[in-house]
């Protein structure tokens, strides 16, 4: 058996397994489920996960795994998209956890308004917007300020914290972002589109 | 050299990582730092965090690591406290990222409001509080359903995955939620109070 993947194709948190799973040469398949036709929310699926979101992950043995950040460390242990040394590990652990609280919830909400939701682009308020996109700059900022110290987000050489900042940065501008600004951020993007066996959101398997 | 940890003491992020050193065993050096009176916004304080939020660890060798879900990860490496069990750490990230996505973000910031910014029951809009208590009980309905299956967030065993969960669980009461209705996450906050090494919210090194 290989691993199943529930997923939603424009989703950059579907995309990071996905592309973790290509870089890895590991075959799975792709089951579309998408969270704006109540797919997330039916019967069946709450029983995949409770939390009723995608990615969900059904390992090879049937057991499942929710939250992409989560499966991009499972499916990264033991490779070299998790840094062996200690502290280098410990950072991406750090990127992971502000992706998901600092990032995502800025730069990937301000993108589904404005560019994924039928509509969107009209019915949300000025003020929500003002505060996405404060909130995602500021995400911005500390990205561009690493990135004065070191190449990659753990540090040395390309790592799953590149994956889950790549998945939403590289389509910021879907949410009116503008990384004029950001010189080291968008070279950073060209670095990692730039890996070997990377593909692009709209890859499937 | 000895662990530095930069923190609020009424911060359930900022406990996270005090149990667990505790429970470890590992001495450190606490440094009180206050969210609302400046503190995290200094010059001095980003140059250690630029992202401007505590708890900020610094280790015994002067590297800094941000993020508490990070630092219960990095600190429980190579021991029980992060499961052995490749499928049940995989779980662990699972609900480690689950805390900080789907539970920190409302159960955390009701109690912010309700409990520890001076006028902020006053201040916080009936709207903004419907949204955080609709969003904390999904998660507590999430929480409940998994402690149907397993006695812990992980499976079989305490881990920093109920470290996580508990620092703002053990207090939603403080965001005005009730949990009544949650008997087998109740009898799970009691379990987690009984471990050994346990201290509370108020502890100090």
């Amino acid at each position: 058996m290989n691993h199943t993947l529930y997923a939603m194709q424009s989703s950059g948190n579907c995309y990071k397994p996905r592309l973790l799973m290509h870089q890895l040469g590991l075959d799975f398949r792709l089951v579309d489920t998408d969270t704006r036709d109540g797919s997330t929310r039916t019967i069946e699926f709450l029983a995949l996960n409770p939390n009723g979101k995608v990615p969900l992950l059904v390992l090879p043995d049937g057991r499942r795994l929710a939250e992409s950040n989560a499966m991009l460390l499972h499916l990264a242990e033991g490779t070299p998209y998790l840094p062996a040394d200690r502290y280098e590990r410990a950072l991406c652990y750090q990127w992971l956890f502000f992706e998901q609280y600092s990032h995502e919830p800025y730069i990937a909400v301000a993108r589904s308004w404005l560019s994924l939701q039928p509509g969107g682009r009209a019915s949300v308020s000025a003020e929500r917007l003002a505060d996405l996109h404060a909130g995602g700059y500021r995400a911005l900022r500390v990205m561009e300020a690493r990135l004065e110290e070191a190449p990659w987000f753990a540090g040395s050489a390309y790592s799953i914290a590149d994956i889950a900042l790549f998945a939403y940065t590289h389509v910021a501008g879907e949410g009116d972002f503008d990384l004029a600004a950001y010189p080291r951020t968008r070279d950073w993007l060209q670095r990692v589109a730039g890996q070997p066996g990377h593909v692009g959101l709209d890859w499937r398997p």
